[in-house]
This record gives C-alpha cells, sequence and structure tokens, in this order.
C-alpha cells in the first residue's frame, strides 16, 4: 500500500526539490499552492508545470486574499521589494506565511487520509524568517496532532522539512541527484508573467549563488536587462 | 495606552460574547472573519452587524476557499447538514478550520503589533471537535510564539479562549450581563439569507437549550417552519 503525502508547492526552487524528495520515498503525492495575491503570479505556472512533470495524483489551488492583512512587500504593493535587504526580518516575510500554508495543507492531508505533509523551508538561506526554524516546524507538528481528527484517533502527523539545514548549493546538488528539471522553476520576487526573473532581487541572488556553490550550469531564464 | 486584540468574529453568539468579553478587558479590537465557502452566508452579515455595534477599530473578511479541500458538510454541498448528529466527530467539521484561522489571524496580529488573539472555541458544547479543547489552544500558543516576529523579539503572544470550559447557557448568561444583543447573531448552519435560523440543526439545538438552560427568553429569529 502506497502513502499519501501533501507537499506545499510555490514552484520555486526548495519545494519542488522536497517535491521530488517525496516521490522518491514513494510517497503519493497530492501538491497545494496558494493564490494568496503574491506579486510573484508566475510561480502558479511554475507549481502546476512542476507537479504535472512530476506527475503528481492532484494539484490543488487555494484562493486566499492575502492582502486583506497587508504587511508585505509581496503581497503589499505600497511596500517595495528591495534589491537588497539589510539585517533582520526582510520587507519580503509575509506574516504568518508558513503557518498558514502548513493549517490549509492540515486540512486537506485530513479530508486525503495523509499522515505526512512536506514543505521547503529553509533555515540556513532565510535565516531571517522566523517560520523556517526547526523549533517552529517542530512546534507546528506538536499543535497539528492536537488539531485533528487523525492526531485524536492515534494516527501520527509527521511535518517534513527535508530542506532546513542544507544549503542553497546542497539542495541544488541533491535536486539534480533526483532528476528534478530546474528550468521550469520560478524563485524570483518579481518574475515576469512568463516566468522569466530579475537577477537582482534578494530570492535571485540567493539561487544564482546557489548555482555557483553547486558547480553547476544555471538554467533560469532572466529577463533580458538582467 | 491602549492594547490591540484580534478577535475572531463568525457572527454567532459564542465569538459574539468574547469580542464584548475583548472589550470590557479595555483591549482596542480588530475583528476578523472568513469568506470560506460556508453554506450559511449570513453569518458574515451577523459578524459585519456584531463588529459596527461593538464599536470595533476595523473589521476585515478574508477570502478563503477552503471548499477547495472539501471534507466538511459546512463547505462540501455533496455532504448534508444531519439534523441530529451521531456520536464521534460531526461530518460540520471543518478540517483544520481553527488553526487556519488562528493562523490568519495571528498574521493579522503581526501586522498590527497585537499581542492578544481572542477566539470563541468551546470544549463543552463540542467536544466532537479536536481543535476545541485546550491542550490544542496551548499547543496553537506555543507555536505562534516560535512563528513570528513578536515571538522572536519576545513579546509574548496569548490566545485567549474565555468561553473554553463554560456551558452555552454560562455563556448566555455572561454575555447579556456586559450587554450583548443576541439578536443580531446568527448561530444556524443553514440560516436564510436574512439571518433567520432553522430551528433544527445541531447548532440552533444547542443555542435554543443555552437560552433555557439560562433562564432568559431566546431572542433568535426563527424561519417560519421551524
Amino acid at each position: 500500500m502506497t502513502k499519501k503525502a501533501v507537499i506545499l508547492v510555490s514552484g520555486g526552487l526548495d519545494s519542488s526539490t522536497v517535491l521530488a524528495m517525496a516521490k522518491q520515498q514513494g510517497f503519493d503525492c497530492y501538491t497545494l499552492s496558494f493564490d494568496y495575491g503574491q506579486r510573484h503570479r508566475s510561480e502558479l505556472f511554475a507549481a502546476a508545470k512542476v507537479s504535472e512533470a512530476m506527475q503528481v495524483e492532484a494539484h490543488k489551488v487555494v484562493s486566499l486574499d492575502l492582502g486583506t492583512i497587508g504587511g508585505s512587500a509581496l503581497t503589499d504593493t505600497n511596500i517595495d521589494v528591495p534589491e537588497y535587504e539589510t539585517s533582520g526580518i526582510p520587507v519580503t516575510y509575509v506574516p504568518a506565511r508558513n503557518t498558514v500554508f502548513l493549517s490549509i495543507a492540515l486540512g486537506w492531508a485530513e479530508v486525503l487520509g495523509a499522515n505526512d505533509i512536506f514543505v521547503g523551508v529553509n533555515a540556513v538561506d532565510y535565516s531571517g524568517y522566523p517560520d523556517c526554524r526547526p523549533d517552529y516546524i517542530n512546534a507546528f507538528e506538536q499543535m497539528a496532532n492536537l488539531a485533528t481528527k487523525a492526531g485524536v484517533e492515534g494516527n501520527k502527523l509527521t511535518v517534513h522539512a527535508p530542506l532546513i539545514d542544507m544549503t542553497k548549493g546542497q539542495i541544488i546538488q541533491a535536486g539534480i541527484k533526483i532528476g528534478v528539471d530546474y528550468s521550469v522553476t520560478v524563485s524570483c520576487y518579481q518574475a515576469d508573467e512568463q516566468g522569466a526573473a530579475c537577477g537582482v532581487c534578494d530570492s535571485c541572488r540567493l539561487r544564482k549563488q546557489g548555482f555557483i556553490d553547486a558547480g553547476l550550469k544555471d538554467p533560469t531564464r532572466y529577463k533580458n536587462s538582467a
């Protein structure tokens, strides 16, 4: 009998790698993305493409208007996406985003009868985001096991964050080994509609450096100006 | 200096009482409701009415398509709302709903700089819902303090669930004492557009019994047939 898992996919490099890892571990994969008012909407197309390429059982997109509560450069058009982050928590941080996304994944897992959720959070490259740390993931898992029917009935739910301690270079190396095609993934905070990246935002710089560190050719499509 | 609090309001009896309690404790109240594909949409009108009557600082409605993941009679039109629940977890349970709602409240609290969230969960009348138990609320609070900027910076976030151990009768008595007008609140799972209740669903029966137990007149508007 195969086991079901819900995988949060953004269309980006990290979550695409996580999806490939879940598949390699033999899970039937159900991918979940969010239309949450993000500026970089091309990530939704990338999430669908990646899901199709990896032959998932189903890919769902949940609409969620996080722009209503504001507070992030990614959903609030009054806040500019900076080219270089200062220290501390970045303005691209979306308040409680991972908590909200994991909660909805938890709901879907419950509907599917899945006991496993995979998420591409990473504590190394995103040290400024509080909800990318191992302590946070453990606390979410504990809460989740008290929140649901499955938990009440004794089926332990596990939140897998396999990238949490990996550098971007290590993630890319691991993904290439199991056949991830990074050319269809989009990481840029302000990619154009065709998914071409700006090349200068924080997310682009991390990704570029990742391919350099991994010693691999960068297949990312950049805008002409970048 | 007044303190800000985010209060989850559904337009129902419990959350309206909680809002009145938060106001009485001197909080500046920010109310949050969800348009989540629920059948009983009149609750959104009730939530707005209650928020206005209690002169909150702001009331926001976040759109969230929980119907996408299905699994509940409240969002899935393929599942009937039963008149009488059998034992165990009811079909009206929406998978991970409280977790999802509290997570978005957490995001708004972070944007507002609020350290307090109020929620009307109740372990007595809703013993079948895993996410209405004290252990769950404590686990959510612990997770929340690891998830956010505020937690990282040492501002403890508190999740208040003042009704958790109260019976419906006790809740109504407490609310009446601090001036809650229950005639504008809607609890029914299948209220009509004007907010008139069916009188027979689980939620209606609990509410009716609550007024009887409290020894108070029931101001609920019922449909003609009920």
